[in-house]
């Protein structure tokens, strides 16, 4: 597949809130891990923050279908 | 986001094939991470492995919709 294609990387907020839900924690994680040098990672720790970081950005898709998920993670700062 | 809604634990292949393609990269991570220690992790090299084995699921999973993520990971073994 092709990087782009198969990769969250320009996701609409639209496209985030119209997803299966079971993807919903796999690409929070995608997205809020861009960028991140993973140390002493730990897969439960990341796995269950990306759970509880779903439904934050599904508000935040919400109220702003025309975002993106970069908007989401600048909004974060 | 329930953990077991949000996550793709029991997603199927017939979904995982349905998904927007965006999120195949993500889910692959997910899938294949799962009982995963990272340890010296780089986040690019596992998100470029993820990209890799999205099209392998695809693969798996056209020929057995019916089938499930896990059952992926079991082939590989």
């Amino acid at each position: 597949a092709d990087k782009m294609t198969s990769t969250p990387e320009n996701m609409t907020c639209k496209e985030y809130v119209d997803l299966n839900p079971k993807s919903w924690a796999p690409v929070a994680l995608w997205v809020t891990s861009q960028d991140t040098q993973f140390k002493s990672g730990d897969w439960v720790a990341l796995s269950e923050q990306s759970v509880a970081e779903a439904p934050l950005i599904l508000e935040f898709c919400k109220k702003k279908p025309e975002g993106t998920l970069k908007d989401y993670l600048a909004s974060k700062k």
